[in-house]
């Protein structure tokens, strides 16, 4: 069963295609700039070459079409025909409380997914053009839509709920809803097949740290609670996003800069984080060439990030009374033992020793923890991609 | 040596006269609706019987002229003239950066404590009116400013630095300061010494549990860390304030109202919180009325202030990499042992048992976790009026 995995943003489209019996990748590559002048495919078969094409794609139309255009052509295809690809996956980013786990797409649920717009009105509109040109260009293939909601859904009210007026949450919908789901749920999965352990008896902390970074408190393989909230913005501190503040500041620093609210909140989004404190600094390894060399901005920078980590740590090891199991994943969570290093250096209270040796390895499963550790510390490497194939090859073979 | 504790509002006066040399009380009292129509001071003097004096106060001269009378008054007061008021000690909200510790106010403190006065426009400016006021009623007696902020200026830039364009701190002075500080202060030090353990020795976690709210991490008598930020309107869900909440909802929480970002903040302040979960409910011993009699907003607005607790407490266990001691004060921290006892269930991983029988208790220095208890759990009455007292008392003899 081959299945095409599909992410698609505003103007970007982001693809995989995946043979389900070995789970191995077959083709994978990025559309960019769609509706923009310039627009490209950027594509690498497994085992081939990357290869970029320049070609116009006034709309997703346009992009989808490319897409299946180069996983079937003769010469870098990696499928004979379009009958080859069994079902399509879409991430979808907000299933608001509609969504507890992946589904079916139906006309039904296209309607519900509208429904959720509101609360993600950058994103959810683009996934969904995704999933209709996909039934556009290949009608009768089975389609589903994978949430980064959903995972969360299993939250109890005490950690979703704001404390404001109710009618916010009755009439307005907000709470804590939390991303990076498809993630925590894999990586909560994955790190118990790796310690061979019953992921029902584990209760695990997932550190999803990234550009956008949350962290995931997993109680027997189910979200009780996440730093993400109502939006990507809260929790972490991260790459260019404040994370949580006080909520007054909005007010004095709109004030002090002269903006509207909507302003102040792009500025959260866009220009806060490691970007802010540095003034420009938001990718790991200048953060980090530049702690080493000395420069007080990323010195700073790097101590905020790994203490807010540790603090979300530390508030987690209370939601789940305990912990057995931490996880790093995600770009820096991967990547950098520094980083990794720096705040499990809070977490010794917890009985947390860390193997130096093993943690300045990079980029696999492994255990960065010594063996006496009371809490086993681990690096998972993240795959929303194949989780999104797993739900999908579940879901459709369950039809 | 005699000293008048004065805690001013914009229309209200809080005093207290303490004996320093038993640190017994002699009156205290308030005064209410200063510039308002009704006004009246409110005045028990030790062993004696509460009273109610009705009386014009256009402004804080009057009141405070009012207080001096009261206490000097040849029936019902407790001192013969002004000349026995040795020292007073008034409460300011916010220090800034200036202030990391109390200090004899003098013409330069004045101008420094204006220049605070952005930070905090509701509170500042009356606390110096009231300073203002007994200067010039009490000239040659000496005064001190107690700051709620000072006792946080130990905090690590790691801690206060907020994940914003590094501007907001350097040119808007917009961080971490966080509140109560005198309660931490006297509470973190009472308690080693009712332990009978060096202050310097202690990972102290303090719970200051009112109406306001917040939670200190204290390192050997050090503030390392603190749940109110750049106001007080930030960290844990408080009676009528939200705490923290993701900062993208004030723009959608706005828009969905139709209000201005001045007017969501205030509802933030003032409408949020238990209040607002319950819609009405502020004070707990309703709020426990209602969890009894099954009223489901007040569970679940009870429970999610006891997760909140729970998850600050955990954060600051890996802010200390360890603790040693949590104590309960303030209203409710002193007053509910169902909340304590909601809040410590969390908090068995740390190795902490709670003892029902001491924790029925109510409102006195007592240890509520039992003898094999990793952690010593305590409940510790705060006095922020006695606090304020001995700082005047020492800087007054030190002059």
């Amino acid at each position: 069963m081959n299945i095409l995995v599909i992410n698609c943003g505003s103007s970007s489209l982001k693809f995989q295609l995946i043979d389900m019996t070995t789970e191995a990748v077959q083709a994978k590559g990025l559309c960019e700039r769609i509706g923009i002048d310039g627009s490209r495919i950027v594509y690498t078969p497994a085992g081939g070459e990357k290869m970029t094409i320049e070609s116009p794609m006034p709309t997703h139309t346009e992009a989808i079409k490319l897409v299946l255009d180069c996983l079937t052509n003769a010469e870098y295809g990696v499928i004979k025909s379009l009958k080859e690809i069994n079902a399509v996956g879409h991430r979808v980013v907000h299933g608001g409380e509609k969504f507890a786990s992946s589904t079916i797409i139906t006309d039904e649920v296209i309607k519900v997914i509208e429904e959720c717009n509101e609360l993600a009105p950058l994103h959810n509109p683009a996934n969904l053009i995704g999933i209709n040109v996909c039934r556009e260009l290949m009608p009768g293939v089975p389609m589903v839509g994978v949430f980064d909601t959903a995972f969360h859904q299993t939250m109890p009210k005490k950690a979703y709920l704001y404390g404001l007026p109710i009618k916010a949450y009755t009439d307005y919908k907000i709470r804590r809803y939390g991303f990076h789901g498809t993630s925590h749920s894999f990586v909560s999965k994955r790190v118990a097949e790796f310690l061979g352990k019953p992921v029902e008896d584990l209760k695990t902390i997932v550190c999803h740290l990234g550009n956008g970074a949350s962290i995931c408190a997993v109680d027997g393989g189910k979200s009780v609670d996440t730093s993400m909230g109502f939006t990507p913005l809260a929790g972490l501190v991260m790459g260019t996003r404040s994370g949580d503040i006080d909520p007054a500041i909005l007010e004095y620093y709109a004030n002090k800069e002269g903006l509207t609210l909507s302003e102040v909140t792009t500025v959260l989004n866009k220009k806060s984080g490691m970007e802010g404190l540095t003034g420009g600094k938001s990718d790991f390894r200048d953060l980090e060439e530049g702690y080493e060399a000395g420069d007080q901005a990323c010195i700073d920078a790097i101590e905020v990030f790994c203490y807010n980590v540790a603090r979300f740590v530390g508030a987690y090891a209370a939601s789940l009374n305990g912990v057995d199991v931490i996880a790093f994943t995600a770009g820096i969570g991967e990547n950098s033992g520094f980083v990794r290093g720096k705040i499990c250096e809070y977490l010794g209270y917890l009985g947390i020793t860390i193997d130096a040796e093993q943690n300045s390895k990079r980029g696999e499963d492994i255990i960065i923890s010594t063996p006496d550790s009371k809490v086993t510390v681990c690096v998972i490497p993240t795959n929303e991609e194949l989780m999104i194939a797993r739900d999908t090859k579940a879901l459709v073979e369950a039809q």
